[in-house]
């Protein structure tokens, strides 16, 4: 029985630490001061609460699931307590972050780090397209080892710390930035009275894109929007560490950050998306 | 028979021009000083050449059909000929620039300006998906009347100058920046080594959205890539005059400026595309 820990166990390090004990591992996580929320999932899952990052050292493998702003801070608390089993990196960085990650707990002490990165939502049995866990490393192979479980397809990557991110900052760099784009543009088009034209537009000149539908998803973008402005902040920071323009991404972040504000907001419908990319800010 | 007068016929005008011929009107342009396939296509088109501007004086509507960031420059040009017919700009301009060329006219003389926007390629008899003109202002019927083929679909918005303007940059916006945010972010995943995974990911999450393909399409970008520069600066500023985040589309506009400077690469593919973004500037 191998021991990993997970930090920290939100929806996804949930659904993932849950598959880890399916197979069979000890998954603990430390769980003073978190949320009832959290506690509720963790224990949902059958996750074992040991308190404290501190006794998670005991640990042969910790994974970090966090929101991407966080996982330098993560990492840092990990190395700090004197961690010198695997860390795996499992959040949407960007390379260069993953590799920072790799000097943070190299500094510390022995920890290997293995990059991962997840596309998909959190892993459930018998979803039609299992969630990727993507991997890379020299120790990623065994991370891989770990699970045993259809509902996640792991795929070791052939490259070093900083692939795995990256292919994760070139996935979503893809479909949240042309989230935010739709949104933009279906606001500029409601602002000068061409939006039921330009919806008509896209729908008929581009159907398999499903434009409009991108353009509509006003519950959903309003509530993880937080969470996305940091991602999207990482994949400019990606693109940039290679000259490429980064703005497509700075944009995006924008209009994430635009519509988190939107979170006091019960159940936003169009209208409300809307007016607070319109008249907001 | 109508006198309509086209600026300047290039492959899009030629095409319009032919239409309009076909239904019998008396389609003019200025060859003076133009070059040998302009005319080359004019002649093919039915087009009569009255090799000047001012001669076009005597035309009842003038179609401007240019490059983007030339549309202000003709209408000016058109203008100081003292034209009182109906002027169509059907050029992929902001809604603000749309605006500012009823102002150039309007001071010059008596002109009514009527908004247009095309979208979709040359029209072409027998096209599955026949392009559309959409035209807005208070001319707009008129000119649409002048239209009778059905490789041409005429849409009256209801709207005023601006509205047709708008739709082009809301649909550009889309396709053009989409585009080239793919070209990006696969060129960010080549330096980082994980392209091959990247387009795995993206054929197999999202085949509707034909991602790898409009990643892929080196030829034809670098082929338009001067042109799609300044249709794209012209729809950052249409979401600015919105305060939207217009980093999508400078940052798009960028990557194309990169391309066009593969204009005297003969028959670009992939490598070549993908090194001039890398290496190029």
């Amino acid at each position: 029985m191998v021991m990993i820990g997970m930090v920290h166990p939100g929806s996804m390090g949930a659904a993932v630490g849950g598959l880890l004990v399916e197979v069979g591992h000890d998954v603990a996580w430390a769980g003073d001061g978190r949320s009832p929320a959290t506690h509720d999932r963790a224990t949902t899952a059958g996750l074992r609460d040991v308190a404290t990052l501190a006794a998670l050292t005991e640990a042969d493998v910790v994974v970090s699931l966090c929101p991407p702003a966080a996982a330098t801070q993560v990492a840092e608390a990990i190395a700090a307590t004197g961690f010198v089993g695997t860390y795996v990196d499992a959040n949407a960085v960007s390379p260069d972050t993953a590799r920072s990650i790799v000097d943070h707990l190299a500094a510390a002490g022995a920890a290997t780090v293995v990059d991962g990165s997840i596309v998909g939502g959190p892993p459930r049995p018998g979803d039609d397209v299992p969630t990727r866990l993507y991997l890379s490393g020299v120790g990623a192979p065994d991370v891989a080892d770990l699970f045993d479980d259809e509902a996640l397809e792991v795929v070791v990557l052939d490259g070093p710390v900083g692939a795995a991110s990256a292919l994760k900052m070139g996935f979503a760099g893809w479909t949240k930035a042309a989230s935010a784009l739709a949104v933009a543009l279906r606001a500029m088009a409601r602002a000068d009275g061409v939006e039921a034209a330009l919806l008509a537009e896209w729908d008929r000149s581009l159907p398999g894109m499903r434009v409009t539908e991108r353009s509509g998803r006003a519950g959903p973008l309003a509530a993880k929007a937080w969470r996305f402005e940091g991602e999207l902040r990482e994949v400019a920071a990606s693109l940039a560490a290679h000259d490429l323009p980064d703005g497509f991404h700075h944009a995006a972040a924008d209009v994430y950050a635009a519509l988190a504000d939107l979170k006091d907001t019960p159940d936003p419908d169009m209208d409300d998306l809307m007016a607070q990319l319109l008249h907001g800010r």
